[in-house]
């Protein structure tokens, strides 16, 4: 389409490579940013640069972080005895903000699916296992999804936590099913994290 | 939040600015990014960098450009004498896609509204009277929203473009009422287009 710069086209694409932006989105995007002075778009550039350069995984969660250990897992004042399971590092985010958990995570980077090829190997479920067996976790909340392969997740991590010498406790009902947890909301979110159940009871 | 690596506060901040874009939204393309290899969030950013260094505005029809004039201004085969008048660049794009429409463009850069400030000076409105006075222009379809302040704009030429030696002519009715045309199905476009009417008809 000659109606479109090379520039505005190149950016246009970018934007559609990501998750739930279309063209019309995208178009959208990038003709604002070229209404708007120069340097609005050149602060997004340089923080998109900056993203990777910082952030690195910690070495005990795995959340994103730009220490090692986390801020979380280095505040003294957290309870290391709780550790609460998620599926990314943006659930980790959504718990946070209710202020409801003082405990520390452990992030799976991803659900069991085996239909895309993703087992318990490709999620850092050997690390989890090994954190337990190092002692000191009296309970692992399993704050996976109410979705059909967080849930398949959760049913895996209770089966083979089975004789760990740790509580196995799950995000209370209260969680619409089917619903991917970072869409609940902060207050039906905080009343699950309080009302959360022990496993198999 | 100590949840959040400050470089992808950051982002997601920068996020945030963008029009439609709130903050789960931010949260999910920036997490997303920060999950994708280093190479994507690059990309973006190089295309962000270098959106206002290569595009300025054709002289002639006020679009955004690489070259001036723009493609569609120094392309032989339009039809110069048919100018169509719309509020800004994305529209032209839209219209572009239609495939309904030859003559060349003259881009207002804003609709007027009184309450913002917006009044004649703030378009290329001067601009475009200068076209018609220099000749060569048979008809002025003007393709402005069918929302209020669009038709208001609409009015506004038509009065001033009375006297003007062009046709003036208006998309015809096809476009909902209330209804931004940068979200008019292209069908329905490309037929509001053939059937444009003249004003005061
Ligand atoms: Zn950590
Ligand atoms: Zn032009």
């Amino acid at each position: 389409m000659q109606a479109v710069p090379p520039a505005l086209e190149r950016l246009i694409t970018d934007f559609q490579k990501l998750p739930g932006i279309g063209q019309k989105t995208a178009t959208r995007l990038a003709l604002y940013l070229l209404r708007r002075p120069a340097a609005e778009a050149r602060t997004l550039a340089e923080s998109l640069a900056a993203l990777h350069g910082s952030i690195q995984l910690c070495s005990r969660c795995f959340t994103f972080s730009e220490t090692d250990p986390c801020a979380i897992c280095g505040d003294p004042r957290r309870n290391e005895r709780l550790v609460c399971v998620v599926e990314e590092p943006g659930d980790l985010m959504v718990i946070e903000k209710t202020g409801a958990f003082r405990g520390l995570y452990h992030i799976l980077h991803g659900v069991l699916s085996p239909m895309d090829g993703i087992g318990p190997d490709e999620l850092k479920i050997r690390e989890l296992l090994e954190r337990i067996r190092q002692g000191g976790i009296d309970e692992v909340l399993l704050a996976t999804s109410s979705t059909v392969p967080g849930e398949a997740t959760a049913s895996y991590l209770m089966e083979i936590l089975h004789q760990a010498p740790v509580r196995v406790t799950r995000l209370a009902c209260g969680i619409p099913m089917g619903m991917d947890i970072k869409y609940a909301d902060e207050h039906t979110l905080a009343r699950a994290i309080e009302t959360r159940q022990r496993m198999g009871e």
